[in-house]
């Protein structure tokens, strides 16, 4: 972009001062401060002080901590949102719901990728990893296990039947795996996650 | 290495001329081939060739392709002599001999790190992705599911289940998961395996 270009955007009429950009700075400083410090020490208060604006700004526009970082990742969902809704309804069908709801959710590309971007940096970049394992933890097996009142070693359990599902479906792309419909992979897998989540 | 060094080395008294760079020199055409053109479409006969030297050498020192691959891979097993010990035995106990042998084998970190390293880069590189999907489908998971009498889908499943909990102990390492113990696990995780390798 020439001086003039960017000097237009700048003068462009009608903008409020500075709107656009401090969703942009937010991110900008949340990714730096996630990478610096890792999901759990991050907080919001840093992360406003790093990108120069008040604390109820980013609130504004993440919510949370959490909202920040579904929006670095580009993630399709927020875990505060979704796990209410997947450990609601009857108990006996938790499994059922949430091996549906993963599967359509991944059937979508545009969902999909973000996730697999994640998948591969977190498994080749030590760093990263800690941040995905941090997040992962308190937003979404953490919530869930105390949601349903399991072991969280029983939410782990079954986060790992779901993850090797999506990398065998979509990443190593095994057939007749990749190839199944959802609701033949509901028959096969549902019981598992069932099971790791039953109350004993 | 200075030229003298190097001429010591090939002047090395007693050594069989050509002998040591023979197994090294099939490995080298391995990697080539098995990078160019997968590994169903590799032929034992095609790596001789490029390596020029006599099939019956490569037998000699690979027994087979799945040989090659798994030393091509610094693989800590073949799948041509674990998988007749794993699916022999007790058919109700399957899921505990999977499980349990899996567990013990990539608690060696030794036995580990090829094994998270060629799956860090088949998630990464789509040839790679090729080529360990075909050696996965043709040397372990047709292998076991035709040996246990299963659809390949439910073996599929197995693998998956064993994937993602390796990944969520190793790489991602999420505790309590990376930190408990064998037996926990089994009673944990064999009960799954044993259902998606039951007869219907």
């Amino acid at each position: 972009m020439g001086a003039e270009d960017a000097s237009a955007v700048r003068r462009r009429p009608g903008r409020r001062p500075g709107s656009a950009d401090t969703r942009g700075q937010i991110l900008t400083a949340a990714r730096q401060i996630f990478a610096e410090k890792g999901f759990d020490r991050a907080t919001v208060r840093g992360i406003a002080r790093t990108a120069g604006v008040d604390p109820a700004l980013v609130h504004h526009y993440f919510t949370s901590k959490a909202g920040m970082f579904v929006a670095v990742m580009d993630l399709p969902l927020n875990p505060e949102e979704v796990v209410p809704v997947l450990i609601g309804g009857p108990r006996e069908e938790v499994g059922e719901r949430i091996v549906r709801f993963v599967l359509t959710l991944t059937a979508d590309a545009e969902a999909r990728q973000p996730l697999l971007a994640m998948i591969r940096t977190a498994m080749t970049n030590d760093q990263v990893a800690a941040m995905v394992r941090e997040f992962l933890t308190e937003e979404l097996l953490d919530r869930a296990a105390r949601g349903l009142g399991v072991p969280r070693i029983r939410m782990e359990a079954a986060f790992s039947q779901m993850f090797g599902l999506l990398v065998m479906r979509h990443v190593l792309r095994l057939d007749p795996l990749a190839s199944a419909g959802v609701e033949e992979l509901v028959a096969l897998f549902a019981p598992t996650i069932q099971r790791y989540l039953d109350e004993d």
